[in-house]
């Protein structure tokens, strides 16, 4: 069986469960892993070429990127525009749209695949959210986050002056709406009350329930874990009060990372273009004979 | 816009709720309903022609077949034939594959599309189960129906002699172990024990849990509400302890109807072939301008 050739595009935190995903997957083989600083290679990536640019890895099928959400456009033209396929997990739920067409354009012109906003939400929680209007197409449905660390919110946070370290837990207060725990270090000259209110003021906090607190260390409090909780009650035909309902209790970036690597195995399938989660098969995220997966799945 | 032209073949307890789920979809037209008696028509099929064939009807895009499982095959292939598509929701699991083979052979010759085993289970929680199974390859994962009727049940228990009249509810017990609730009225000429010794030993019941009653009326007792409750615990990447839950609660004929309605609209979508719901794009199955249905679900 010929190998699908991967490479690892930014080696953060996703990066490094991406690394470990592929290591496991039976149908996959690590190509090289790109990555800015190439000078000190850390431990586990020393079998493979790590390189600063994707030109200098060979024959690579597809490229998953683990970069910064806003420079995966960037990154991901690049690749296609040699050829090789591209998966992301794109997280700005309303840029979307928007990557969709430029990628589509770009994976159409070089005869290559994006599959983009492929992590978990957008994602594969997209995919259900998707089911759930299909089973019952009129009702409503309630995305719930947490209890788990915001990347968005955080960052947020750190932007505010007096912050040294920062850190925005998301906990689900049900119907979508959501309590923000907000964990701060105090750099020195400020107070705790000017900081606490400028949080609670800026944008990201505004509309949401916030409580900021200030601890000794952020570092001690954090956790890779979240999680999810998506209903829906709604009418099938014209039977009303069906329900479903949809939970995750996970390691967020390991999940992240194991649904990119799936998606890179889908990417070989596809026809040139770009897709969200939502518009291929689910069977093709997975590893295995077709006709089997169809008799243990279906 | 023109419309999809389906026709429900077969109008028992699916029949019915399909024709609810056709009334209120945007994009379709009942073009008529196949069924064996046609001399009287329930007054709520006196808008539309109802016919004893397919051959009756007008330029059918797809057939919507509600027929016993077991017919599903002869009248999948009658359409077919004719270019006609068809989706059923087909439900013995064991010979799932040997539907679709067959299938596949009569779509790609006659140039149309079968979609099989399109109803909640098999069906949407098979889409379920597959995207848990991406999100982590490694584990275990467990189907857990009810508490609802087993039509499957019931009718073994009808088959027994000395049964007038039966139900047989299925309750999950977790790690997809379930108990056998069987409610009987007796056949005069019987005794009980007899019976419920013959129920318990039937191969359907023999390795469940299984408590048999006697009622004095099992239609008092029919509920078409039913469940499923789907967990995985697993590894995504190398990293354990990964949990996924899905939870349904509903009209069990109601979201069959609408998944078939849904699945019909893949249909038209498809190139010639056969697929189970896993196989095609999850967005195939809603109504709407595509990149509106991606702006508002991924």
């Amino acid at each position: 069986m010929k190998k699908i050739r991967a490479a690892i595009v930014g080696y953060g935190n996703i990066g490094h469960f991406v690394l470990d995903a592929l290591q496991v997957a039976p149908d996959f083989e690590i190509a090289g892993i790109v990555r800015r600083r190439v000078s000190e290679v850390p431990i586990e990536l020393s079998a493979y070429p790590v390189v600063s640019s994707l030109d200098e890895l060979k024959d690579v099928d597809v490229a998953i990127l683990c970069t910064p959400t806003r420079e995966v456009e960037h990154f991901a033209i690049k690749a296609l525009e040699k050829g090789i396929r591209t998966v992301d997990s794109f997280d700005i739920h309303t840029q979307i749209c928007d990557l969709r067409k430029t990628l589509d354009a770009a994976a159409k012109k070089y005869n290559s695949v994006a599959i983009i906003s492929a992590g978990w939400d957008p994602g594969t929680d997209s995919v259900v959210r998707a089911l759930m209007e299909a089973c019952a197409p009129k009702g409503i449905t309630y995305t719930n986050f947490g209890p788990g660390m915001s990347m968005g919110h955080t960052v947020a946070v750190k932007a505010i002056a007096g912050v040294k370290a920062a850190l925005s837990m998301t906990i689900p207060l049900g119907t979508g709406i959501h309590r923000r725990m907000v964990y701060i270090e105090l750099e020195e000259g400020y107070t705790f009350e000017e900081v606490a209110h400028a949080i609670k003021t800026d944008n990201y906090f505004a509309h949401d329930e916030t409580h900021v607190m200030q601890v000794e260390s952020v570092d001690a409090l954090k956790d890779m874990g979240h999680g999810v909780n998506m209903t829906r009650k709604g009418v099938s035909g014209k039977t009303q009060n069906q329900r479903f309902e949809f939970n995750m209790s996970i390691n967020n970036p390991a999940l992240t990372a194991q649904v990119l690597v799936c998606t890179a195995r889908a990417a070989m399938l596809q026809r040139p273009g770009c897709y969200t989660l939502i518009e291929i098969p689910v069977i093709d995220l997975l590893y295995g004979d077709r006709d089997e997966l169809v008799r243990r799945l279906v």
